[in-house]
Protein backbone atom coordinates (compact mmCIF):
# COMPACT_ATOMS: atom_id res chain seq x y z
CA UNK A 1 0.00 0.00 0.00
CA UNK A 2 1.69 3.57 -1.19
CA UNK A 3 1.98 6.02 2.02
CA UNK A 4 -0.18 8.49 1.36
CA UNK A 5 0.66 12.27 1.48
CA UNK A 6 0.23 13.90 4.72
CA UNK A 7 -2.28 16.43 4.64
CA UNK A 8 -3.21 19.74 7.04
CA UNK A 9 -5.27 17.42 8.92
CA UNK A 10 -1.76 15.88 9.88
CA UNK A 11 0.24 19.11 9.73
CA UNK A 12 -2.50 20.11 12.97
CA UNK A 13 -1.89 17.34 14.73
CA UNK A 14 1.78 16.92 14.58
CA UNK A 15 1.90 20.61 15.68
CA UNK A 16 -0.73 20.19 18.24
CA UNK A 17 1.23 17.19 19.62
CA UNK A 18 4.36 19.82 19.86
CA UNK A 19 2.35 22.69 21.57
CA UNK A 20 1.03 19.97 24.16
CA UNK A 21 4.63 18.78 25.01
CA UNK A 22 5.95 22.36 25.42
CA UNK A 23 2.66 23.09 27.56
CA UNK A 24 3.60 20.26 29.93
CA UNK A 25 7.64 21.70 30.01
CA UNK A 26 6.57 25.46 30.45
CA UNK A 27 4.62 23.46 33.46
CA UNK A 28 7.74 22.46 35.32
CA UNK A 29 9.67 25.42 34.41
CA UNK A 30 7.85 28.01 36.15
CA UNK A 31 7.59 27.22 39.54
CA UNK A 32 11.71 27.19 39.29
CA UNK A 33 11.36 30.53 37.34
CA UNK A 34 8.89 31.61 40.46
CA UNK A 35 11.38 30.44 43.11
CA UNK A 36 14.31 32.35 41.40
CA UNK A 37 12.55 35.77 40.76
CA UNK A 38 13.89 38.79 43.09
CA UNK A 39 10.55 40.55 42.79
CA UNK A 40 7.11 39.63 44.36
CA UNK A 41 5.57 40.94 41.38
CA UNK A 42 7.73 38.85 39.01
CA UNK A 43 7.28 35.43 41.68
CA UNK A 44 3.38 36.15 41.64
CA UNK A 45 3.14 36.69 37.64
CA UNK A 46 5.00 33.74 36.96
CA UNK A 47 2.61 31.59 39.68
CA UNK A 48 -0.62 33.15 38.47
CA UNK A 49 0.73 31.96 34.36
CA UNK A 50 1.47 28.65 35.58
CA UNK A 51 -2.46 28.48 37.04
CA UNK A 52 -2.79 29.76 33.78
CA UNK A 53 -0.83 27.41 31.52
CA UNK A 54 -2.70 24.51 33.57
CA UNK A 55 -6.23 25.36 31.74
CA UNK A 56 -4.40 25.61 28.56
CA UNK A 57 -3.12 22.03 28.62
CA UNK A 58 -7.07 21.49 29.26
CA UNK A 59 -8.09 23.16 26.40
CA UNK A 60 -5.65 21.30 24.42
CA UNK A 61 -6.84 18.12 25.34
CA UNK A 62 -10.82 19.15 24.26
CA UNK A 63 -8.90 19.86 21.25
CA UNK A 64 -7.43 16.33 20.84
CA UNK A 65 -11.32 15.15 21.39
CA UNK A 66 -12.60 16.85 18.82
CA UNK A 67 -9.97 15.82 16.47
CA UNK A 68 -10.68 12.26 18.24
CA UNK A 69 -7.24 11.86 18.82
CA UNK A 70 -5.68 10.74 22.23
CA UNK A 71 -4.25 13.43 23.84
CA UNK A 72 -0.25 13.04 23.41
CA UNK A 73 2.55 15.36 23.34
CA UNK A 74 5.74 14.94 21.09
CA UNK A 75 9.39 15.85 21.88
CA UNK A 76 9.89 19.80 20.58
CA UNK A 77 13.15 21.14 19.72
CA UNK A 78 12.00 24.38 19.93
CA UNK A 79 10.62 24.71 23.74
CA UNK A 80 13.51 21.87 25.02
CA UNK A 81 16.06 24.74 23.49
CA UNK A 82 14.14 27.78 24.74
CA UNK A 83 14.06 26.58 28.35
CA UNK A 84 17.84 25.11 28.03
CA UNK A 85 18.57 29.25 27.25
CA UNK A 86 16.41 30.26 30.07
CA UNK A 87 18.27 27.78 32.13
CA UNK A 88 21.81 29.00 31.43
CA UNK A 89 20.95 32.83 31.84
CA UNK A 90 19.19 31.95 35.27
CA UNK A 91 22.18 30.42 35.81
CA UNK A 92 25.00 32.51 34.92
CA UNK A 93 22.48 36.04 36.23
CA UNK A 94 22.14 34.51 39.80
CA UNK A 95 23.00 36.94 42.27
CA UNK A 96 22.81 39.83 39.60
CA UNK A 97 20.55 42.46 40.10
CA UNK A 98 20.00 41.66 36.36
CA UNK A 99 18.48 38.75 37.12
CA UNK A 100 14.75 39.43 36.84
CA UNK A 101 15.63 41.17 33.73
CA UNK A 102 16.76 37.78 32.56
CA UNK A 103 14.13 36.08 33.72
CA UNK A 104 11.89 38.07 31.73
CA UNK A 105 13.68 37.89 29.06
CA UNK A 106 13.37 34.02 28.45
CA UNK A 107 9.52 34.21 29.72
CA UNK A 108 8.94 36.16 26.65
CA UNK A 109 11.00 34.23 24.77
CA UNK A 110 8.61 31.39 25.08
CA UNK A 111 5.70 33.57 25.18
CA UNK A 112 6.25 34.21 21.33
CA UNK A 113 6.79 30.99 20.76
CA UNK A 114 3.25 29.82 22.15
CA UNK A 115 2.01 33.20 20.25
CA UNK A 116 3.29 31.45 16.63
CA UNK A 117 2.19 28.02 17.65
CA UNK A 118 -1.17 29.39 18.63
CA UNK A 119 -1.80 31.91 15.78
CA UNK A 120 -1.15 29.06 13.56
CA UNK A 121 -3.02 26.45 14.92
CA UNK A 122 -5.94 28.67 15.21
CA UNK A 123 -5.56 29.47 11.60
CA UNK A 124 -5.50 25.87 10.65
CA UNK A 125 -8.30 25.12 12.70
CA UNK A 126 -10.38 27.68 10.88
CA UNK A 127 -9.59 26.73 7.51
CA UNK A 128 -10.33 23.28 8.91
CA UNK A 129 -14.27 23.86 9.93
CA UNK A 130 -13.21 23.27 13.08
CA UNK A 131 -15.29 26.14 14.86
CA UNK A 132 -14.92 24.59 18.64
CA UNK A 133 -11.33 24.48 18.30
CA UNK A 134 -10.95 27.64 17.06
CA UNK A 135 -12.84 28.99 19.72
CA UNK A 136 -10.49 27.43 22.36
CA UNK A 137 -7.37 28.10 20.59
CA UNK A 138 -8.12 31.55 20.56
CA UNK A 139 -8.83 31.74 24.44
CA UNK A 140 -5.11 30.30 24.62
CA UNK A 141 -4.00 33.16 22.09
CA UNK A 142 -5.36 35.76 23.84
CA UNK A 143 -4.01 35.10 27.23
CA UNK A 144 -0.89 34.24 26.18
CA UNK A 145 -0.95 37.84 24.21
CA UNK A 146 -2.07 39.44 27.79
CA UNK A 147 0.46 37.47 29.74
CA UNK A 148 3.17 38.71 27.41
CA UNK A 149 1.94 42.26 27.63
CA UNK A 150 1.98 42.08 31.73
CA UNK A 151 5.87 40.52 31.03
CA UNK A 152 6.81 43.82 29.39
CA UNK A 153 5.51 45.67 31.87
CA UNK A 154 7.11 43.78 34.31
CA UNK A 155 10.22 44.24 32.34
CA UNK A 156 10.30 47.85 32.69
CA UNK A 157 10.11 48.10 36.33
CA UNK A 158 12.52 44.96 36.62
CA UNK A 159 15.63 47.51 34.65
CA UNK A 160 14.73 50.01 37.17
CA UNK A 161 14.53 48.03 40.26
CA UNK A 162 17.94 47.04 38.82
CA UNK A 163 19.72 49.62 38.61
CA UNK A 164 18.52 50.78 41.74
CA UNK A 165 20.14 48.03 43.24
CA UNK A 166 23.03 48.18 41.27
CA UNK A 167 23.74 51.76 42.64
CA UNK A 168 23.37 50.62 46.01
CA UNK B 1 39.51 39.19 43.53
CA UNK B 2 36.12 38.74 44.04
CA UNK B 3 33.75 38.08 40.57
CA UNK B 4 31.85 41.08 39.60
CA UNK B 5 28.07 40.62 39.96
CA UNK B 6 26.45 40.79 36.21
CA UNK B 7 25.04 44.38 35.25
CA UNK B 8 22.09 44.83 32.95
CA UNK B 9 24.82 45.62 30.36
CA UNK B 10 26.44 42.17 30.93
CA UNK B 11 23.26 40.80 30.23
CA UNK B 12 22.71 43.03 26.96
CA UNK B 13 26.11 42.29 25.73
CA UNK B 14 25.21 38.06 26.15
CA UNK B 15 21.49 38.73 24.61
CA UNK B 16 23.37 40.39 21.50
CA UNK B 17 25.81 37.55 21.10
CA UNK B 18 22.57 35.31 21.30
CA UNK B 19 20.58 36.91 18.36
CA UNK B 20 24.17 37.08 16.57
CA UNK B 21 24.81 33.58 16.46
CA UNK B 22 20.43 32.82 15.80
CA UNK B 23 20.51 35.36 12.47
CA UNK B 24 23.63 33.33 11.09
CA UNK B 25 22.05 30.24 11.35
CA UNK B 26 19.17 31.44 9.77
CA UNK B 27 20.96 33.10 6.83
CA UNK B 28 22.22 29.42 6.33
CA UNK B 29 18.79 27.85 7.29
CA UNK B 30 17.01 30.73 4.70
CA UNK B 31 17.87 29.22 1.33
CA UNK B 32 17.30 26.04 1.91
CA UNK B 33 13.95 26.68 3.15
CA UNK B 34 13.40 29.04 -0.09
CA UNK B 35 14.67 25.62 -2.54
CA UNK B 36 12.18 23.60 -0.26
CA UNK B 37 8.73 25.92 -0.52
CA UNK B 38 6.43 24.98 -3.44
CA UNK B 39 4.87 28.46 -4.24
CA UNK B 40 6.80 30.99 -5.70
CA UNK B 41 5.49 33.95 -3.58
CA UNK B 42 6.68 31.94 -0.64
CA UNK B 43 10.06 31.18 -2.32
CA UNK B 44 10.48 34.90 -3.29
CA UNK B 45 9.62 35.51 0.46
CA UNK B 46 12.19 33.89 2.10
CA UNK B 47 14.82 35.12 -0.57
CA UNK B 48 13.52 38.78 0.58
CA UNK B 49 14.04 37.94 4.10
CA UNK B 50 17.79 36.30 3.31
CA UNK B 51 18.89 40.05 2.10
CA UNK B 52 16.77 41.64 5.15
CA UNK B 53 18.50 39.36 7.51
CA UNK B 54 22.21 40.17 5.90
CA UNK B 55 21.02 43.74 6.91
CA UNK B 56 20.45 43.08 10.16
CA UNK B 57 23.46 41.18 10.93
CA UNK B 58 25.51 44.39 9.83
CA UNK B 59 23.24 46.52 12.07
CA UNK B 60 24.12 43.90 14.87
CA UNK B 61 27.85 44.02 14.07
CA UNK B 62 27.29 47.95 15.02
CA UNK B 63 25.50 47.66 18.09
CA UNK B 64 28.67 45.87 18.58
CA UNK B 65 30.76 48.57 17.83
CA UNK B 66 28.64 51.46 19.96
CA UNK B 67 29.02 48.70 22.96
CA UNK B 68 32.87 48.45 22.07
CA UNK B 69 32.92 44.63 21.87
CA UNK B 70 33.91 42.18 18.60
CA UNK B 71 31.05 41.27 16.96
CA UNK B 72 31.05 37.37 18.16
CA UNK B 73 28.02 34.50 18.19
CA UNK B 74 27.47 32.61 21.10
CA UNK B 75 25.78 29.48 20.61
CA UNK B 76 22.13 30.10 20.82
CA UNK B 77 19.95 26.86 21.99
CA UNK B 78 16.53 28.99 21.19
CA UNK B 79 17.31 28.59 17.61
CA UNK B 80 19.09 25.49 17.10
CA UNK B 81 15.55 24.00 18.84
CA UNK B 82 13.65 26.14 16.37
CA UNK B 83 16.01 25.21 13.08
CA UNK B 84 15.88 21.61 14.13
CA UNK B 85 12.65 21.45 14.54
CA UNK B 86 11.81 23.01 10.97
CA UNK B 87 14.04 20.62 9.66
CA UNK B 88 11.93 17.66 11.07
CA UNK B 89 8.66 19.25 9.76
CA UNK B 90 10.13 19.79 6.44
CA UNK B 91 11.37 16.35 5.92
CA UNK B 92 8.41 14.74 7.53
CA UNK B 93 6.35 16.64 4.82
CA UNK B 94 8.25 16.63 2.04
CA UNK B 95 6.17 15.96 -0.69
CA UNK B 96 2.62 16.71 0.94
CA UNK B 97 0.12 19.42 -0.14
CA UNK B 98 0.85 20.60 3.08
CA UNK B 99 4.37 21.61 3.19
CA UNK B 100 4.37 25.55 2.24
CA UNK B 101 2.15 25.73 5.77
CA UNK B 102 4.61 23.83 7.74
CA UNK B 103 7.61 25.80 6.27
CA UNK B 104 5.34 29.07 7.04
CA UNK B 105 4.71 27.91 10.57
CA UNK B 106 8.87 27.59 11.01
CA UNK B 107 9.47 30.48 9.56
CA UNK B 108 6.91 32.30 12.04
CA UNK B 109 7.76 30.65 15.29
CA UNK B 110 11.88 32.18 14.05
CA UNK B 111 10.16 35.64 13.83
CA UNK B 112 9.00 35.31 17.35
CA UNK B 113 11.50 34.77 18.15
CA UNK B 114 13.48 37.42 17.14
CA UNK B 115 10.50 39.76 17.75
CA UNK B 116 10.77 38.92 21.50
CA UNK B 117 14.64 38.98 21.76
CA UNK B 118 14.79 42.99 19.86
CA UNK B 119 11.99 43.76 21.98
CA UNK B 120 13.87 43.36 25.02
CA UNK B 121 17.15 44.30 23.48
CA UNK B 122 15.73 47.34 22.63
CA UNK B 123 14.35 48.27 26.10
CA UNK B 124 17.28 47.40 27.67
CA UNK B 125 19.18 50.01 25.13
CA UNK B 126 16.57 52.86 25.80
CA UNK B 127 17.62 52.06 29.91
CA UNK B 128 21.00 51.93 28.80
CA UNK B 129 20.87 55.19 27.34
CA UNK B 130 22.18 53.87 24.05
CA UNK B 131 20.24 55.81 21.71
CA UNK B 132 21.81 54.67 18.38
CA UNK B 133 21.71 51.24 19.14
CA UNK B 134 17.63 51.75 20.35
CA UNK B 135 17.49 53.24 16.74
CA UNK B 136 18.96 50.06 15.18
CA UNK B 137 17.65 47.48 17.15
CA UNK B 138 14.08 49.14 16.29
CA UNK B 139 14.89 49.33 12.71
CA UNK B 140 15.15 45.50 12.54
CA UNK B 141 12.50 45.03 15.03
CA UNK B 142 9.64 46.30 12.41
CA UNK B 143 11.04 44.63 9.88
CA UNK B 144 10.95 41.55 11.35
CA UNK B 145 6.80 42.40 12.73
CA UNK B 146 6.45 42.74 8.73
CA UNK B 147 7.85 39.68 7.83
CA UNK B 148 5.49 38.21 10.32
CA UNK B 149 2.47 39.65 9.19
CA UNK B 150 3.63 39.12 5.37
CA UNK B 151 4.25 35.42 6.55
CA UNK B 152 0.72 35.66 7.57
CA UNK B 153 -0.79 36.27 4.68
CA UNK B 154 1.39 33.81 2.71
CA UNK B 155 0.12 31.15 4.91
CA UNK B 156 -3.48 32.37 4.35
CA UNK B 157 -2.92 31.61 0.52
CA UNK B 158 -0.60 28.14 1.37
CA UNK B 159 -3.63 26.56 3.08
CA UNK B 160 -5.76 27.36 0.31
CA UNK B 161 -3.46 25.91 -2.03
CA UNK B 162 -2.46 22.85 -0.27
CA UNK B 163 -6.83 21.74 -0.28
CA UNK B 164 -6.66 22.29 -3.91
CA UNK B 165 -3.81 20.63 -4.53
CA UNK B 166 -5.09 17.89 -2.32
CA UNK B 167 -8.60 17.86 -3.61
CA UNK B 168 -7.06 17.09 -7.22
Amino acid sequence: MAKQPKTLEDLFHETLKDIYYAEKKILTALPKMAKAAQSEDLRAAFEKHHDETEGQVERLEQVFEIIEQPARGKTCDAINGLIDESKEFMKEFSGSPALDAALLAAAQAVEHYEISRYGTLKSWAQHMGLTPAVGLLDETLEEEKRTDQTLTELAEAAVNEGARQAAE
